[in-house]
């Protein structure tokens, strides 16, 4: 349970009857119970003087009631009407609400139609999503300790995965061996899919891992991460297999390893997302390389990797200390190889720490 | 590229400008290209007699039209504003687009609300989800086939599982096992994480597979699927590990396995979704365990394991060829055992097909 009572006391200070957080994972991070519900509705409200209560299918309702959650739980079963009974628990609560916080960012028309259609009168113009983001944004000590764990994860993973990697595997296999031996320790979820990519195919920075075969004299591109309480890692390294790589693909190494050293180096607080962002662009650029870096420099992450700050061109926003986020600059060229090289940080008072420790030197496997 | 024409004669039928495809697996069904974009945009227009576009990330662009998608892709990068060059595109094959179909149960209120700006005067009041539904839950002999081969695998899944599940082991190093077998020939993704839960452990329904050793004369439970072709597979067996089980789990066995036989010998086009559930309920209810059976009978499934129909009280839905879906009916009794057991099928002129075919009496492995 993270930050709920900020969120409370923002819920009093909006003057707002109570807040709808939708989003699973701001769900997880308020309560600690998280579960994606997909298609059902798993639904987290919070009262400005009340005690706040979680709306969830019946089939979790145990979880949650053994994952330390101490206020209301209520279930319901696949063929109630959750809305109903989401209103009718509301009620039970405060008899007439008047003003709804929701997330817009996340919360889909229909379920919006829903509610409203419970409380026809009720006003629900106030979006809390950025202030939801605003208090994720900021790691506290606990969940920077849980993204080192996971971090140290990430380690073994390459540790494994350049131990297993050789000319004549596939990429299936490399990866393969990565998940078992993460799995069979204890570690039971990837943050995503682990990624490797030989050769010419690490030019598709979304692609995924298939059948290709690892070559001699080649790049070998790995993306991976694992899930440590609910929190994850991610990082990416490029080696050389074989004792030998083609000059090109050597030069595009050597200047994603500068812009990622560069970029994380200047990484303290003070500084704007999009200046780190264009400290890594401009040493690609000027190397000839900047159409081939098609993405932005990193993304902010914790429980997901799809959180703030974006380190992109555009994003103005002051860098602060707690701030977690990638640092991952990349070269694509289509046909010839991919190089990403990627370390998650966490800001400090005046510089930041790195997640992972995996050397960023050019590795022969 | 499935039935993208018949939904182009609705979006003419409604007289809808343009409809706004915003659910990456409904994109997928249509196009061909199916990836999670998470907080990005990707998104397919539809217009009544001018080609469809897709919208996405610029680093998917390369990928799309390497698909076999053959109609206009537009891309945008991450500091671009995806709804003013939405707008732009969509204007540039109509400049006056007066009435939006949009799917309202996925659709956010964010992104509604940026898209609304940009054609302050049109009508969003159309939710074509419905049809897409309508379309999506009949599979075609393409789908079928996928499925098919998808339920293949599941079946090797299980394969695999039983010859390596023996006491001591942990339930982790069955699941990883597992996965590695079936990701080192080539299939790349599970379709969730696989499940593997022993003794009372799987007494949680929705628990997850962890380091609990397995025993003798305790039940394992394992409930997996694979992807093949963006197709899934998903299907439970509890097995007996040793040489006997306490007469109470074989009791549950026996009663679980019985319902679902009777349900999915009763499953044929004509028949309504609740009755189907209400065949399975009813032989637990007699037992006198329904109130361990938390769940529906079952989910529809094809993309995801989250399609209609869904198998539960209250749907009248009246089941036809083409429907895919899960029966799975399940006792759960804490502290006890949890007994799982589940095919996916697929209706037929005057009966089911299963995706999988190991068998379900009890086995001791």
């Amino acid at each position: 349970m993270v930050k709920l009572n900020e969120m409370r006391d923002y819920v009093n200070q909006k003057q707002l009857d109570v807040a709808y957080i939708s989003n699973f994972e701001d769900i997880k991070y308020f309560t600690g119970f998280g579960s994606d519900p997909v298609e059902r509705v798993l639904a987290l409200f919070i009262f400005p003087d009340a005690e706040p209560f979680l709306f969830a299918p019946e089939l979790e309702v145990e979880a949650i009631k053994e994952s330390g959650w101490k206020y209301p739980v209520y279930g319901y079963l696949d063929h109630e009407d959750p809305f109903k009974l989401i209103a009718k628990h509301i009620r039970d609560v405060n008899p007439d609400p008047k003003r709804f916080g929701i997330e817009d960012d996340n919360l889909v028309i229909s379920r919006y139609q829903q509610l409203q259609a419970e409380f026809p009168k009720a006003d629900f113009k106030t979006n809390v999503a950025p202030k939801v983001s605003e208090l994720r944004v900021i790691k506290t000590p606990y969940e920077i300790e849980q993204l080192d764990a996971a971090g140290k994860e990430a380690d073994f993973a390459f540790k494994v995965g350049f131990e297993t990697a050789k000319a004549g595997k596939t990429e299936a296999e490399v990866a393969a061996e990565i998940e078992y031996q993460e799995k069979i320790r204890g570690v039971m979820n990837m943050s995503f899919d682990t990624l490797v990519q030989t050769g010419p195919h690490a030019a598709e920075p979304h692609g995924a891992t298939d059948m290709n075969q690892i070559k001699n004299d080649n790049l070998l591109l790995f993306d991976l991460g694992t899930v440590h309480n609910g929190y994850i890692s991610d990082a990416s390294r490029t080696v050389a297999v074989g004792d030998k790589i083609p000059a090109k693909q050597k030069e595009i190494y050597d200047v994603v390893l500068e812009a990622q050293l560069a970029a994380q180096s200047a990484a303290k607080p003070g500084i704007r997302a999009e200046e780190l962002d264009a400290i890594a662009r401009n040493i690609i650029d000027k190397a000839g390389y900047g159409k081939y870096f098609i993405h932005r420099l990193g993304h902010g992450m914790g429980m997901s990797e799809h959180e703030f700050p974006s380190i992109m061109e555009g994003n103005q926003m002051v860098l602060k200390e707690g701030m977690c986020f990638s640092i991952e600059p990349g070269i694509y060229i289509p046909g010839v190889a991919g190089v990403r090289i990627e370390d998650c940080i966490h800001l400090t008072k005046d510089g930041n720490e790195p997640f992972t420790h995996t050397s960023k030197e050019l590795r022969y496997v």
